[in-house]
């Protein structure tokens, strides 16, 4: 039990939505980080909730020429119907995201499986929310992308070639289960934040998740110099498929990637990122042949409730702990944050020229 | 370097189409399982060859009520032009997967992206096949399927209610390097039959491999009762996924499957497997905007050559050692088989009475 704020929906949009209109993005694109924040926030995401946002621009984004405010989306011919390529022209990963997955969702509707694939495109947050979103919908929805920075070692090598690249895959099953099961991570064993955590901490890392400078295994979270992926050979291979999407869409080296300093000095080079998104429709994949006279949602409940009976009552399903935050943030009627995220938010409504009352936020302990 | 014997391929796949004719298949069947035990053995696929293929059909194929000789498949009406729903009425899984992954190409040349979603499907073998077929004809290809058995505990479970559950994606990078990428693999961390070469072997398993009957972890081989998904929550997220696109696709609870007295016992169940293919065309997603003047293969070499570069020269390439063993396949002129394999095959020919001439194979030193 914590005590945590509760800040309503309007209330967080309003800042986001100020905040990032004073780094130059318009309407519309203020819009989507407001949106794209609070569905972090209301599923629980810390890591990569409005803060992370506006850290990410700091860093990556406007600041530093990862992402260009009011950029216009190149959406390019193809005589491909249910494929469409696009050139962000760097333009906010979360307006980018949200436009590309409902591009997916109406491909879907028209030819039953629909993808967009994006090349230079500035971080998109988490992909989790944007495929539950549309699981939500009632597609199975998936999505990849190429992780900022290269800080991952390939499998049996010393030094750090890919990104974190995650992989977000949700299914609608939330008649079945009550939300979207959503198997969303990274392809490292852990994540750089989290080797800080356990530095700040004084603790020893879990063996297998990291290297030190001369790309020897190490627990030590201090001599970190790069992570390493999970499941060996196979987090590899995952990690990879990201890039190789990445190299056909029209990455560069993963190496220089958000580099910017490195980038400028090789002509002709370039250092964003890619995404890619699919949509398929649920009923578009049915053979109409289920068992015991189920339809296609009786029957996937019966699927997941086999594999949680026989002695697996206590198993979580990917999508549940970000479903558990939902259920807190609707009985709370509001975003959950700790009060140090409220003294940051307090520090971002400063800079952003915004009255923020953190007096009239109700307290809750959860 | 051992002594292997060098079977002609017209050889081999005459044995082959003849054991399976024995079996009742026909022509068209025959020539499926020949063609693809070919295939396996040529990239040195020893665990799903063309003996594995006889194994399978006689513990639960069409012996057991898996698979139905000459049974054609259902290919289902469909609003959705991109995406095929098929019933395979439990056709031999090799006639079914060369077809859907042809269906998927023959989509993706049209639409950019084609799936075929397969149910009352039987065992195709090696997924890896599939997909490197497909990158060699220029798609980015995936299928995943429900393994034969739940075999797998889910993250925090105790008891199998999971297939091993396999997902093989092949990009078509053999411009690049030479041959297609595949990532394939099981998403356990090792298969039943690796538990058993270590019981053989009398040597302690690695740990969080397999779990005993009382679902605790244990690393004795002869006491495991079932196998643990690779990387944690992650390998058991990855294993979800299969039985969740079964579910949808008409799949029923995955402790029944091929489990043929248990479903019998219970009317209007079933006990078949599920596949899903899929391609998309390398062409359909590029934005034509490579760095430094390169073209998609030139950017896709580029990007590999970034990853094993740094000191990272020796990583391996998933698909490599596959790519290894066809190049030593062609080197001698046939599929390299061990004596013992030979002595199987010899077995094989006797059963569908062929004459085996083993006198005649020339034997090599690989």
């Amino acid at each position: 039990m914590a005590t945590n704020y509760v800040m309503p929906v309007p209330m967080h949009n309003a800042l986001v939505s100020a905040a990032f209109a004073k780094l130059g993005y318009d309407a519309s694109e203020c819009d989507a980080a407001a949106r794209f924040c609070e569905l972090a926030s209301w599923h629980g995401i810390k890591t990569h909730n409005a803060l992370k946002a506006l850290h990410l621009d700091e860093h990556f984004g406007s600041k530093a020429g990862g992402c260009a405010p009011r950029a216009t989306i190149e959406k390019l011919p193809s005589k491909f119907k249910a494929v469409q390529r696009w050139n962000a022209h760097r333009k906010l990963g979360q307006a980018t995201a949200f436009d590309a997955m409902a591009t997916c969702m109406k491909l879907a509707d028209e030819f039953g499986v629909g993808c967009v694939a994006v090349d230079n495109a500035f971080h998109y947050l988490w992909g989790g929310g944007y495929v539950i979103d549309a699981a939500k919908k009632g597609y199975i929805a998936y999505t990849c992308c190429t992780a900022a920075l290269a800080e991952v070692v390939p499998f049996g090598g010393k030094f750090p070639t890919l990104g974190t690249n995650p992989h977000s895959w949700a299914f609608p099953t939330q008649d079945a289960v009550g939300f979207p099961i959503c198997v969303d991570w990274a392809t490292s064993t852990v994540a750089m934040g989290r080797v800080q955590q356990f530095a700040r901490e004084n603790k020893p890392l879990p063996p297998a998740c990291a290297v030190d400078k001369d790309g020897k295994e190490t627990t030590d979270p201090n001599k970190v110099a790069a992570l390493l992926p999970f499941g060996a050979h196979k987090g590899y291979g995952l990690s990879l498929i990201d890039e190789l999407y990445a190299a056909y869409i029209g990455g560069s080296l993963p190496t220089l990637r958000n580099r910017w300093d490195q980038v400028k000095s090789k002509p002709g080079e370039k250092g964003t990122c890619c995404f890619f998104f699919q949509c398929i429709r649920a009923d578009a994949i049915t053979a109409d042949d289920f068992a015991a006279g189920r339809d296609q949602s009786a029957n996937v409940k019966a699927v997941i409730d086999d594999i949680r009976g026989h002695g697996n009552e206590k198993v979580m399903l990917p999508g549940e702990p970000e479903a558990r935050a939902a259920t807190l943030s609707e009985r709370h009627g509001g975003l959950l944050f700790t009060p140090a995220e409220i003294d940051a938010f307090a520090d971002v409504a400063k800079e952003a020229g915004v009255k923020f009352d953190r007096a009239a936020l109700r307290s809750v302990d959860v």
